[in-house]
């Protein structure tokens, strides 16, 4: 009845398997005279999700979450990962080949520092890490005495015989009515933003980048309707973009020729060649560029300029049409949203549902609005103790079935033409204890600390994230991932620069959304997130003294009210949730037309009593 | 009855006196060659109090704030000051010579991009700025083709005839029963760090580390105890402090060489020369080093090594007997507060008292507990309209009256052999307004928030800071300075490293002291502050996940009752301030002798009860 088209559940490959790879990949080193080899997860952009030709570190490794980094020697090796896969990394790896260690705090440089030897030439790709991670593995590979090198061709490429091919995925237009504003006025946009960098050019490293300067799209990668590709913008004159033909239709490519000129991908080097043996000054992405780019550059004369890719920013502040597609996109979203939490209150309690099957009946309510692009990220759908794991991707090993008792987390999301998607939602199954009555308030108190926030225009995510990290705190809990993201508009559900954490240093301008995703995790028992996506607009204070910002709830999905423990929380969280379920009954209500989900939308969405 | 020994209230001398001394500079300049000269509020160690030898830029300009910096061209002039300083500094400086311009956003630096010329030689004295404040200026210079100039002898002292001498204040041995830690264990923890340095040796630029590290106080400068001093700590082997002989006892002498080399100040110089030419590796702190030490080492064949001074962090984590000392001090505090309060509710409606009236007041009554050495800082005593000056220091021109129906605010705090406090209570006289007690109540709820939190082990200030302005945020209000600082034990009543601020990444640690000191000004009306100072401890929260902190409140004094709007807290709020004001009645009302300040207290003291 329900199916999945845009996401898998097979298992990836196990790791013993993979321990012929390591082995011919070290004699492909020893022919090139290396002595080790760095195996980033990233592709030449720095891709979230990366197309299967640049699945390297998951060839190698076994190891497919979507951050990581290793390091191959001649007889030791390493798989670098975050705190969230460091239980993955265990299971997907061959323990024998690789030791699993710290991707952060510490760094693999320190890891370098204690397993390389004065001598060692330690290989790279420049076209696979940006110039700071260059910079900083040099740094290792000189305090050891050992030696960077920086390859041409990259050896794993030589050993990987069944390399797929590059994605060929059609491009699209992003038309007006979705993109809400011209080629023409973004490149005005950028060509000011190139005059205050002071440069004669500015390479978009970032595919989405490119994607948003010249409204199109594409099908590259999965989840993301990226076209991968480059573009380079002079101070003056027409850019040019860099994207294999193949992907073009007539009518695609004269949108593109009508603001600029298209190359082939591999004319990059050579136009940027040319341009710096002029003495160019060439501005790039300090997130997103290889270091490969700037080496080419500095290597002919030109000046490469480290910066912050100003089309982030740009980018990251949705136009006018650009919300009210938004807008249109969650109302769409909601309805699936509330046949699916209808469904579920249904059939879970019955014993009979798993985990793939909610994935699956999800999607298939957001394909049912006919809309349906793709799915923003596999869908999270962890129940019982499979919902501690943050980043948790159930596959027909892992699928577990809902029991009654169990929490169910399920963080999932939408493409749209109009709008991107990114919600969570956890659902009790049957009677939830007294502890996760607790710890469910102690997280939605944190989630609405936010959602109700004003704040001075300037304020940055990182002096938000406390709010919703406090009433956690209290209890001598917290949850190890940042409070909210960045989200594109039909593009990356994970957009920078802006993000709520305490790394998030970039002031919240109106018109960004941001996710708000405050939770808690208890080890093999049961997961907690609640998520709904935010846009940042003024804030209109009586008597305010400075210009103020607030956040508007873009998600509209009841929270589950069987799980709020109503008696510990203060009337102004009372009626922020009552005002929210208002509005959501308000909003979908119109939209549903079976009777079992506007009967349950009615109920889920009553208004609470405060309990003393 | 009342006076103060420790503060005055002399008006500042005024700016257009000031204006041959300009003249005279200039006058200088030319005959250096330079056409131009940075003039910082800074001495040779960056200290917040400098002795009047080096006011160079009151004498230079009138103006007196604690930070700032002027620059001297040979037709213009500026004087740089950040926002709190911005009307004290028009009113002091003669504006026909010098324009008032920013200190942080824009930086001078801009400035400088704006009104130096190419070929312009603008002159510094390196033992005035950081090496970082020195690189700022070059690269100022270098981006308009001038020139920075580093002089040997500092111009502006060649025209201040009347220079005062370098202060030879005593120094005194601070006990065992106050440190708490011998000098030579001290020792052992700065050599662990410079072992982890991987250095030769460390620099204490810092007189608050010399004098934390060989338990001695001073009396060089205004308000801490300051003895002006460098030490040299080798990795190996005994240490060298550099201090004028005159400034010590026998006695105090002994205590030293029991440590320590003790050398003349002049020795600097040539004993760091003698290490530098042996290739030695030498860390200078970041914040307090001159630019002339790192030259100094470069130019002899040293290394100069920047980094924090260890020292700041471990002087900043207060052992036992600090804790137990400033715990004692916060009562002695709080007996004079506690009369103060009283004196002020009795006096004050009668209309007959002024700001100084006061300062005087409070002094006194701390002088009466025996055991004031000097107030830690200029007491802040600002009613009505000056109460939104933050930084407002009173003087007989400002001198104003309390009037009924003013709000009156007061930042002070006493240096106790055994502790430093620093606290602020604004007090209603007569009936407030609806609008000063809305904010007092938003203030009253940010401190609280602050002292009630409970946070990981490992959080930073600026992840808590927020928390002190989220309820005036909701009305579009803020307050524009930190929520914190660090407090010294009988040292500077503003300690690194930790602060609670938006910049504050450091950590709080088990044992530091910082302050809680939300505030709202309303220009030209009132201002308010709560300020508590507060210690670091581990909270022990039942089935907490992680090591957690809390902070346990030191300041006792009671908060104005009558400014509180009842109906506006939670039930949680209004259960920390009947708290706290049981415990400052049960840990003040036994030291309080006289009788109408026990009546006064019992009814500050007063549970409040909960309005709907």
């Amino acid at each position: 009845m329900f199916e999945a088209h845009f996401q898998t559940f097979e298992d990836p490959e196990g790791g013993v398997a993979l321990t012929a790879r390591l082995a011919a990949f070290r004699e492909e080193l020893l022919r090139a005279r290396l002595t080790g080899f760095v195996i980033p997860r990233a592709d030449q952009q720095q891709n979230e999700y990366v197309p299967p030709s640049d699945e390297r570190l998951a060839w190698l490794t076994g190891f497919t979450g979507s951050a990581g980094m290793a390091i191959a020697l001649l007889h030791e090796a390493a798989v670098f990962v975050d705190g969230r896969y460091k239980l993955q990394a265990a299971q997907q790896v061959d323990k024998k080949a690789w030791s699993v260690e710290s991707l952060i705090e510490p760094p693999p440089e320190q890891w370098l520092g204690e397993h390389l030897k004065a001598g060692d030439r330690l290989g790279f790709d420049p076209w696979l890490h940006t110039f700071a991670a260059a910079e900083r593995l040099a740094a290792a590979c000189a305090k050891a005495g050992a030696e960077l090198v920086a390859v041409d061709s990259n050896p794993l490429d030589a050993v990987w015989t069944e390399r797929p091919a590059s994605p060929l995925g059609a491009v699209t237009v992003h038309g007006i009515e979705f993109a809400g504003e011209t080629e023409a006025d973004k490149l005005d946009r950028i060509r000011a933003e190139i005059a205050r960098l002071k440069v004669d050019a500015l390479v978009l490293s970032d595919s989405h980048a490119v994607a948003w300067t010249f409204n199109i799209r594409g099908a590259d990668v999965s989840h993301t309707p990226l076209p991968l590709s480059y573009a380079l913008v002079p101070k003056d004159g027409r850019p040019t973009i860099f994207i294999d033909h193949r992907k073009l239709s007539n009518s695609t490519r004269a949108h593109l020729e009508a603001s600029a000129e298209v190359m082939e991908p591999d004319a990059l080097t050579a136009t940027l060649t040319t341009l710096a043996q002029k003495g160019a000054s060439i501005a790039l992405d300090n997130a997103t560029a290889a270091d490969a780019l700037s080496r080419l550059i500095a290597s002919n004369g030109g000046r490469p300029v480290r910066s912050s890719d100003p089309v982030a920013l740009l980018k990251a502040v949705k136009n006018p049409i650009e919300i009210k597609g938004t807008q249109t996109a969650h109302r769409r979203d909601a309805v699936a949203l509330a046949r699916f939490l209808a469904w579920i209150d249904r059939e879970a309690p019955k014993g009979g549902l798993f985990e793939i099957d909610t994935v699956e009946a999800l999607e298939t309510f957001r394909r049912d609005t006919g809309a349906l692009k793709d799915v923003s990220f596999p869908t999270i759908a962890g129940t019982g103790p499979n919902g501690a794991i943050v980043h948790y991707r159930v596959t027909r090993k892992t699928n577990r079935r809902i029991a009654v008792g169990d929490l169910l987390l399920i963080d999932s999301g939408a493409q749209y033409e109009d709008g991107t998607t990114d919600v969570t939602r956890t659902i009790a199954i049957g009677e939830p204890t007294d502890e996760m009555r607790d710890r469910f308030t102690r997280v939605l108190r944190g989630h609405i600390a936010i959602a109700r926030a004003a704040f001075p225009d300037g304020t940055s995510g990182a002096q938000l994230d406390t709010l919703a990290r406090q009433f956690l705190w209290h209890a001598g809990l917290d949850f190890a991932h940042g409070t909210g993201h960045g989200v594109g508009s039909y593009l990356s559900v994970h957009e920078g620069p802006a993000r709520i954490s305490k790394l998030g240093t970039t002031p919240l301008k109106r018109g960004m959304i941001l996710s708000n995703e405050p939770g808690y995790y208890k080890a093999d028992a049961f997961g907690i997130r609640i998520e709904n996506l935010e846009l940042v607009v003024e804030a209109h204070i009586d008597g305010a003294e400075q210009p103020m910002n607030e956040f508007q709830t873009l998600t509209l999905a009841p929270i589950d009210r069987r799980l709020i423990n109503a008696g510990r929380i203060s009337l102004r969280e009372l009626a922020w949730i009552n005002d929210y379920h208002a509005r959501v009954r308000r909003e979908v209500m119109p939209l549903l037309d079976d009777e079992a989900t506007r009967v349950w939308l009615q109920a889920a969405t009553e208004p609470l009593a405060h309990a003393k």
